[in-house]
């Protein structure tokens, strides 16, 4: 068994969305496709990836660094010790031969993508849905029916208006979901404070709504709305300052008494290890947020998992960011918090399979072999288009 | 005054030696020129810059991302308020629009680049040595005569043995330098004190030898190694651990009494700023070895410094990590602690100007106008050669 082909390409997901740091119409993303010389059906098996949103195509680090890595390893120190499939953490350990530790940026990101697309071939390899493969692999054959999902949404669009923030709302509601989440920190806190209360109309409650300031705010600002949000006991308080401002987030956990949750702009095990010890986290009450397609992949995101147990926190307090079919795969295979979704942004990698029902904010497992990427049609069709053979 | 022209390349720095996690034979990095409208002796006046050793070439995140953001700016959005040179803050918030924060890794080796360029470009349009520039413009015109400088050195090479490590500092001392830095902890411990023995019969006390083990150790093996190298009172033991674990750094600091140095992997001022929180150490013995060429550039580094004394601690406990003629234009110009120096590796781009005479451990700032690269032969020759006109 061996890796016979790896091919990249840069996809473009720009949109006219933006949140309180980044404005989406320049936005790329890396696909990658791994294809093996198993044959099924008269095609080679192949596992697809793809690095997730807001952080750009990594096209230089993957033809440069990490494909010619694997590409010149000796197939046999790719696969496990049976040799029936590959083995993700030897692949790891070959693509970041001589990278130096630390600066957990681009370089996490390139190769997430390509262990995102060596874990759906692992699973297609084994004939199973990727939740199963890591079930019966890695947690004891346990899972989950169902798992909280909630769309990441409530962007700030030009000319969007309150009405059309509760419309965006309703139409989640229409599809299922019960818990939203939307963006604060690009208004003043009047205009968010408005928009919070206009989505609450359609929520019901501060408990299904869930506000992201995506690391915009300093200190001061982070204490104002904590103090002016406190009252509505929101699901989460997400990202209030920067994702490394550790002393921010524990101060603003001592004020503030409601969930926070953290955790998509750090891509590393040791990063996220920093997070656990040094910024004041809650294991009662507080949200991991490491995104599986960023953070060097589902390989490290198991050493995340890990570390959090051993920290004495419960792995249900782990919702993977990303809003891909990776997160809910994992979610449920693991059985995780639950895990965003992106039914409406990010297309066509957005969201999860064509097929997949959302009902009382739950999203239950498929049968889709692998990631199931082939049965999300458009996404599929656009990543044929690029990394096809 | 604008930017006309901004060209990028990849150099090869490979070479045989290799540290405790890195084998340098296939090492590259990004130089770049940034050329200007403003023509002396009939050629435009152009800045260069290029990345440090050890992080790889950023071609693609400086050709998809930062030089086209720059490109793309209006020309007055560049210039100071008094339009007479760059303003290199404006061109950082330029060039690293719509980046999310957190994750700082190969982006800011891209920008270090660029930065570095830019600065030497500023330096030259005032038609001064770049540390007479940042005298003038951010120390109130103080500088300093003479500055610390010390030979990153003592790599694993194949073969080399204890001669050769003890010939290879001694060619040091002969060179000028009195205090020297060895690799350490690509051995067993046994053979490891063996080449700090053999180098302190060379140097004459440990007061005059750093050890480096680039990020390699666990926390009981730096414990071990701390214990071990306590009596010899050395100069500083560098990068213990892996350099986002701020908690064996601050176990460690405990039970080793001498200094610690470490920084070099960490590129922003957020993760410079968790070192200075959380990592246990102290003010009146460790050394913070940021690497300007690195953690996006001077620019950055200048928020460093004051975070830095911000922080209680004197801005000589800073010595830029990265060997290169920048370190040695900002220690002197904003009294830095010292700098490394890489006379014998890296080449070409290892090390000063080549008419910098180094005595006593001590380098004297000289009067090349800009960073000095033109006064450097072999490696001009090659920046020209790959971002000349």
């Amino acid at each position: 068994m061996k890796i016979t082909d790896i091919r990249e390409a840069t996809a473009s997901i720009g949109s006219s969305i933006s949140n309180a740091y980044v404005d989406f119409s320049q936005m790329t993303i890396s696909v990658v496709a791994v294809e093996s010389d198993i044959m099924r059906n008269g095609r080679p098996v192949t596992g697809y990836g793809f690095s997730s949103n807001g952080r750009y195509a990594q096209g230089g680090i993957l033809r440069e660094r990490l494909i010619p890595r694997i590409r010149a390893a000796a197939p046999q120190a790719l696969l496990n010790d049976a040799g029936d499939n590959f083995d993700p953490r030897k692949i790891r350990t070959v693509m970041l031969t001589n990278e130096k530790p630390g600066g957990h940026g681009d370089r996490a990101f390139a190769a997430a993508a390509l262990d995102m697309a060596i874990w759906d071939l692992m699973a297609k390899l084994a004939e199973q849905p990727l939740w199963r493969f890591l079930s019966d692999h890695y947690n004891a054959g346990a899972y989950d029916e169902q798992v909280l999902v909630y769309p990441g949404g409530g962007y700030y669009n030009p000319g969007k208006g309150l009405d059309g923030l509760q419309d965006e709302m309703r139409g989640y509601l229409d599809q299922g979901y019960k818990a939203v989440k939307m963006k604060i920190g690009a208004a003043s806190l009047d205009e968010d404070m408005a928009r919070i209360e206009a989505v609450m109309e359609v929520t019901g409650s501060g408990g299904d709504l869930a506000v992201d300031a995506n690391g915009r705010f300093d200190l001061e600002t982070a204490l104002i709305y904590g103090k002016a949000m406190a009252p509505f006991d929101l699901f989460w308080f997400e990202e209030p300052g920067d994702p490394l401002d550790f002393a921010l987030n524990a101060e603003l956990a001592q004020a503030y008494p409601a969930a926070i949750a953290t955790g998509e702009n750090l891509f590393s095990l040791q990063d996220a290890r920093n997070l656990m010890l040094h910024a004041g986290m809650r294991a009662d009450r507080d949200w991991i947020q490491l995104d599986p397609a960023l953070c060097y992949g589902l390989t490290e995101f198991l050493d995340v998992i890990h570390m959090v147990e051993d920290m004495g926190w419960s792995r249900r307090r782990i919702v993977p960011h990303g809003g891909h079919q990776l997160g809910l795969a994992m979610t449920v295979g693991l059985q995780l918090g639950g895990t965003e979704s992106y039914p409406g942004v990010f297309q066509p990698f957005g969201g999860f399979a064509d097929d997949t029902m959302i009902e009382g904010g739950m999203a239950r497992p498929d049968e889709h072999i692998g990631i199931g990427m082939e049965a999300k049609a458009k996404m599929f069709a656009e990543i044929q288009r690029l990394v096809g053979v």
